[in-house]
This record gives C-alpha cells, sequence and structure tokens, in this order.
C-alpha cells in the first residue's frame, strides 16, 4: 500500500514531509485535509491524530504524527536525508527542535495572521511582535549558513528540510530573501536539487481554491 | 568530570533537564547563567551556544543543546525515563516535538511578557492572543491525561518531564490547575517521584534575586 500524507497546500509543516519523502525517492499520494472548513477539528480527524494537525503520515500498519518524527522515520527508513553518525544525528534533532520551537512555530502563526485571518479580526500587536522574534531567529540560521552550505554536514539532510519548510511560500508574512542572503543561497541549493518543488506543486489544496 | 548544565531558574527549558538528570540518578551540577543581564547574547556564551538559548549540557566532550536532544542524550545514556521500544521512542519523540511547537514554546513567551517584562514595555494584546492558543493545547494534554496516567507507555518519560517543564512554576501566566484535572493529577504523579524537587529548588537564580 502507498504511504499517505494527510496534508494541506497551505501546511509548511507538511511541506516538509512532502518534500523529504519527494526527496528521498518514496512512493507517496497526498490525502487533501480541509483544514480551512474544519476538518482537523472533526472526531474522524481527532481518531487519526489527537493533536488535531497535519502532517500525517500512514505506511501500512504505522501512522505517525509531528513533522519532526515523521521526518526521522523518512530518513532512518529510505537510508537518506540523514546524518552517518551519532553526533550528526543529535545535531539534526537539534535544528529539528530549534525549528519548531523557533521557527516554524512562529511564522505559521505570522502568516496565518497575515494572509488567512480576515483583517477585522487580526488581534491588534501580535504580527509585529512575532515578527520581532522571528527576526532573531532568521539571525541564528543566516549566521550558521554564513560559514555552511547545509545545515548539518556537506549535504542536504531533514535539518534543512523542516527549517525551510514555510521560506517557500509566496504570501507575505514579513520575510524577504533579500534581506538575508545566506539563507537566500541555501534556499537556492534546496530548490536546485533534483526533484524539488514548491508547496502548492507538491499538494493539494492553495489559497486560489477558495478566492 | 561531573556533567555540567548551563542553566537559570526561571528556564522551564532547563528546568526539563534538570529534573531529567536528577530522576536519571546522573551526578550533575549546574553552572548559572545570567539571562536576565544580558549573558545568553555574550560572544562567550554564543561561542558555547551559537543559538543563544539554555540549557546547554556539558558531557566530557559532548556539547548538547535543545532540551529535546539533551533529554534523549540523558534517556539513552541512563537508561531510564525512555520507551522500551521503537514505537514508543517515536510516541515519545512525538510528545517533546508537540511540547515544543504547541506548549512551552508559547508558555515560555506568556510567561516572560506577564511576570518579568516590565507591564509599561508589554506588547498589547499579545497575552492573551498566546493564552488562547495555550488553551487548545492544555485541552489536547488533559484529554490524553484523562485516558493515561503517563504520556507513553505506564511509566514517567522524559516525554512527561518535557511537557511539565513550565507547569511547575509559581508565576501567574494564565494557568490554573484547577481548571485542568488531569494534567493536575497528572503533575501531583510527578511531583511524588522519588527525587523530584521544584525549580527554584532545583537551579540557581531565581526572580527574589532580581527584586
Amino acid at each position: 500500500m502507498t504511504t499517505k500524507l494527510y496534508c494541506f497546500g497551505e501546511s509548511g509543516n507538511a511541506y516538509k514531509v512532502a518534500l523529504a519523502l519527494t526527496l528521498a525517492d518514496m512512493e507517496w499520494q497526498p490525502v487533501y485535509v480541509d483544514f480551512f472548513n474544519g476538518e482537523t477539528r472533526s472526531p474522524a480527524f481527532r481518531a487519526l491524530n489527537p493533536m488535531g494537525e497535519v502532517p500525517v503520515l500512514v505506511d501500512g500498519d504505522t501512522t505517525l504524527t509531528q513533522s519532526g518524527v515523521i521526518l526521522d522515520y523518512i530518513s532512518s527508513k529510505s537510508g537518506k536525508l540523514g546524518g552517518r553518525s551519532a553526533a550528526a544525528r543529535r545535531d539534526i534533532l537539534r535544528w529539528l527542535f530549534w525549528d519548531n520551537h523557533k521557527l516554524s512555530t512562529q511564522i505559521g502563526t505570522t502568516r496565518f495572521l497575515a494572509n488567512f485571518m480576515p483583517e477585522d479580526k487580526r488581534p491588534a500587536g501580535v504580527i509585529p511582535f512575532l515578527q520581532g522574534r522571528l527576526k532573531a531567529a532568521y539571525t541564528v540560521l543566516d549566521d550558521h549558513l554564513a560559514a555552511h552550505k547545509w545545515l548539518v554536514g556537506d549535504a542536504v539532510t531533514i535539518a534543512d528540510l523542516s527549517c525551510c519548510g514555510y521560506l517557500f511560500y509566496p504570501e507575505p508574512f514579513g520575510f524577504s530573501r533579500t534581506d538575508w542572503p545566506h539563507i537566500d543561497a541555501w534556499l537556492g541549493r534546496i530548490s536546485a536539487l533534483p526533484g524539488w518543488q514548491l508547496p502548492y506543486d507538491l499538494m493539494p489544496g492553495n489559497p486560489s481554491d477558495r478566492a
């Protein structure tokens, strides 16, 4: 049975996994989750993932949630996109946690508020506050990439795919590649990888469906 | 050489690690980091951790950052507080990522703004926004604990120690144990473990130092 990824185009966390499956040459098919009409709050979806989030990966008898867990599974199963030593694997895990703790979590919220929430419902003050915190995160990432081609080791790993997840989207949320030259060059290296695709080309659903 | 933990009392992320080291019966000593006077932004600290955060664990030649990575290391090294199968280890990792993505990251910010930032500098609107998002996270945790004594399996693991990290602090940030009976009972089980201590008893530095 083909591996199934529950996802929707706008989810950067799902994109990380879709990209890893693709770059690891694994067969997979997307299952569209209608997030914007509340599907992740439905009893059926909560039975699949009580945390109420995409991505969810179903691979035979194995059901996994949380992008960091799924990326680790893809890397272990395919033997690709991972580290070659215990130290490299811990370093990859370090970036995955940092991404979840400081980068993607705050971008996801900022991008949602700035693009997918009606302007009159946006809570005042939150977007600039999160953008300020994100600037500190972009600085950490850009500084590291000033001295490294990839986040860990000398080839692309799931660490890169986790951290880049939200940075390829077209909707504005305060991040501009031209402000961060080393992030920009790194995103260029990622998008030059054979098989790479943009989020809305890799997963079903995009903002024009709701226009 | 004794394992060193760079930490300060107010850091819930450091507390997770201090608690795991203690409950795993590992020898360790704290190294106080003067966060409130900017030490994590200093060149010396950035050389230790370019991400500019505590906790940092130094165990002989191994230097580790990100609480999730360190918890995983403690569990592997001690053979305690971890899962007994690949599936249990993935389930633990799932809660660690969820904690970093949804729980601790948002509590850390909310608690900081509500307690450690002068009232006239607090950005308007941010605290209630984050508290709303945290309510959804507490619901996920409480629902799971309604049916489980521990987050994974039948004994305490690093998943519990990660998710409880900020919930034992006395400073108010909008979480009250009485609102969440299953979280409350679980925190009671954790604090009944032999060797358990409160954050300010386990690590140097607390708000009264700055009063």
